[in-house]
């Protein structure tokens, strides 16, 4: 499946994206199953961004970044574009003239599961970017990958048009079928997490919230003065 | 020894931790005779916090962050709390929730061998924490582990009540019976270096503020203008 | 080749090492043709640098930080230091004192294929390193290395007086015998991006620009609905 | 999608297994496209064997192996068990009791992306696996994962009923659509080789064989007797 | 804690420590429970070696072997060496001339948190060793370190005297007070797992072995032919 | 300098190749003042091969094979190839076929700061390979690097005629000009190190062979029978 461009993808409300931002990766992550979350080693190049948006799709292949181009034509303003990788890389398939294309299109951001560079430019220009390495090393424009076709990036599945959602905490990606189910349920559990907040704050224990002592107890906990004690 | 809480701790002074927190991590390490510094995998989440206060140890499961609520109990105002896990794991045991509740009891900080979320809202609230990694992954909380026994936290042996000192540098423990003694050497360590770092400053060199020279030549340094001469 | 120090080496106008400083690592890497990049691994203790200077070269056993005392004597004003390490090691051969002292000499910054620490007060002072780790573990003085000798550093070579030049996206040497050519390429790669960053940030596409189309088709990039159109 | 086992999956008759094991990895691998290959960190743990089977996938929380004892009645004669992780984790989630009960049904191998124990008695009883960590740290059974859904494994996706082909070069996954197709292109593939081996080994070179010479030089490849020769 | 040769250290008699041999590192590990177990990162040089002993413990600076000469006079017959290095070193520390000094000692074995060479040699002498690298970088003689003090090697605590038991699944540190329990449990463990396996070679499952099937059910796990049942 | 084969370059006997295949990896390192190794990343896929040999360097783009089969027609019997990559890169740029040509030509084995496949063939074949990873991953043929130009492979800078010995422990490269030397004196420390080992397989001590007792003792090197001795 190389050398693909699909030209239809399922996508949502800019107001959607806006819910999935604010919510943020652990509160989604959390409210659809724990699931979707890539792997730590995507991190962001800039501090306090959050974004989400549907997922434009790479496919490219190490050391080559042609297909940004192609992709940024399949871009409608609010979309993600997600950069998987054939093989491990960590070269520069973006730059600052990349980000100038892909902010004049309206693009949300940008993961890429190689290497980015100029990021002093790109925080300057406020385009966001998670990436696996900060490297300037350049890249050729030599062979086709494809482009909204499903990827694993970070080793999670990425369909085009799924959510993706990125924050300071890193990257998740919700399914495109479950995207206004996600923000409602992260919505329900960020409430619920405001009461527990403000018990929290006054100085409760999540022990007694919670109930976890009969729990903690039935498994067998002790509590000691040392662990002499617990010898003797 | 799993499944034991162990309530009582050797502690010391907030004067004394104020002493050690401003003594910084590279000081103390080389005052206690270059000992108990953390692997440099364990980095801070935010920029500029400096922190210091007696240990108190949490082992837990992979991914199961249950025993950081059986640990809260056992805080003082001024403990650093110190997780170590079974195994090498990533997942995300700690956000903001954890630390609305440890910042309650007056929780110095939070020192993690495994990965930390809500990473926005920690900095905006100002509880600092070292980690291994920033991750959303979501635990449960299911299996037992320990709080205040001795644990191994970035290669480090930590026991309850010894001193975690954690600034930019990364993280060091000290032995509670040397905390006095670490303090007082480390304070003896920077008056030293004032009245070397004032003659560096002045353009003087190491080479002869140091008196290196001579054993440099007893070595056999040589110098020569070009390679070539040396081969000659 | 352990035991020497160079005293001669090539050196450059520090107009032109302002001039590479300007230009930065992305650039100048692509305009010596994608040559002289370190590994990823070596990363700013800061962010924002941007600094360029001829390079006086350290060779330094695991552990061991006395060469860069030998160093410093053979440093004229504007140059960068670069620290190679026999075998791979993360300790903190830098600190404070050392810096004061290179910040006396006028050095520009420094490069560590190993850790550094007082990372805080180095970016008080204002003085750049770039290093593999942010670590405080403490270095003896006991063994020679060499100065001013060809030395490996983050999998690339340098000679002593090769230009280095580091920002954020991460450090690149060149060949000291082609500075002003790189310069004046560089400033020719940046002269052509203007041109077309006004044509991107106008919307216009890479396809179009760089008259991609053609070449894709002829390597027979297909453009399809959905996988579905494509199967069939 | 945790919880759930799903009991019906797409398969393939073992004549079709014998071929791909026979034709292994780096053939496959190129005889789909150039897809399909897990990341190299996934390793057998031992020398020479080849297997391929219809995948019984498996998605296990870190530290938990309880899903493989579910997995095991849900295995065909043949079948290859691919077990994923919630997170990164090297815990050993095998060993010789498990494999017994894999031996037992006729199970031809097993894919973890996490650690595996009891290495030595696996390579007596000849139970072949690959797996990213060779670790004894015990598991726990106490969370649900999923048997037979979706998962990503070595950063590729595997599909219960995909094949599933391992060797000493490592694993291959081949959508179950693709299967028949594939090993006829693999066989085809192989008999070009050996056409090529033969006159490789005859001393002819891959420049004529391939007719690469023109297009070399077309792109500027040039033959200098020494670098000098170049600069001049 | 450097300069310190300790000449006395506890011990257990040859009988005891080749009943842990035999019984090897992952019953042990489970045996003491789940504790004690080295990183991943520690490996056998060679295959089907087993061995247990007391630790002698040697505590050394990076790039510097010293210490281990200064150990094998602390060795008796049958002990263990441990090797734990005062920052993170891949030195070559190990080689065939140690080897037979600790050979005529008759020492064990030797597990290595740094790297080891001549490993062609070592093997064809039959010496075992479990090290972080192979890698025949040379160390210097130039800085103390210790011995039979309490070191971390391999992320665990080993103090001297405690069991060191290794094997092809790695290696795993018993405190000297529970070995005989240890051992004891292990060989109950072992004749439990004796018929288990028996029952499992005849194909029943885990799951009825065990009775896992109510705890599943009541944990919820769904069984599903087909995903789409589950959606419906 | 991309696109460059450079036709002549240094070389030695097949005599003296043999000597140091002989001597190993390890003694020559030692022989020749500890440089040249390279990282231990670099591993072989075989166990108990010796090779020795001028070397063909050759600088590929990462994911791209092409410059092999131009390497291989500059090679002459009894040479070592070197793939240096020009980013970091694990794909899979060597196999059987290129190894039938290789072979056929004479050459020695190769050394790769990338992947290899088909391992099982490759040492069926009797080809001894050095890689930094396995792995299936296949490469293009689409842009030029150069062959025997200066490279820096596994940390080293290694020039075209050096000499490459590699074995069990890895690889070390010797400067072409010193290849004589160091062999002469590489055999020269094995018969030292004859002696020596006579002595020691004696049961005579490292500390007194070498004399290492005073120097211990005048760094403050102590003996205590435990260390509540020593804090007494």
């Amino acid at each position: 499946m190389t050398g693909i461009v699909v030209t239809k993808k399922p996508s949502f409300s800019k107001a959607l994206s806006a819910r999935l931002a604010a919510l943020g990766v652990a509160t989604l992550h959390e409210a659809i199953g724990r699931r979707g979350l890539m792997r730590p080693s995507i991190r962001p190049i800039q501090t306090g961004a959050k974004i989400a948006g549907p997922a434009v799709t790479v496919l490219a292949p190490p050391g080559d970044n042609w297909m940004l181009h192609v992709a940024i034509e399949q871009c409608a303003p609010g979309d993600v574009v997600v950069l998987a990788c054939m093989s491990e890389n960590d070269d520069g398939m973006f730059g600052d003239l990349l980000a100038t294309s892909m902010q004049a299109r309206g693009v949300a951001g940008l993961i890429l599961d190689v290497g980015c560079r100029d990021t002093d430019t790109l925080r300057a220009m406020g385009f966001p970017v998670w990436s696996k390495a900060i490297h300037a090393r350049g890249t050729i424009k030599a062979s086709l990958g494809s482009v909204n076709i499903p990827v694993v990036c970070g080793h999670v599945s990425v369909r085009p048009g799924d959510a993706v959602v990125a924050d300071d905490d890193g990257v998740v990606v919700i399914p495109h079928e479950e995207v206004e189910t996600a923000a409602a349920r992260g919505e329900e559990r960020v409430r619920l997490e405001e009461a527990k907040r403000a018990r929290l704050a006054a100085g409760e224990l999540g022990l007694d919230i919670y109930g976890m002592r009969p729990k903690l107890a039935a498994l067998g906990l002790r509590y000691v003065e040392s662990l002499d004690d617990m010898r003797a």
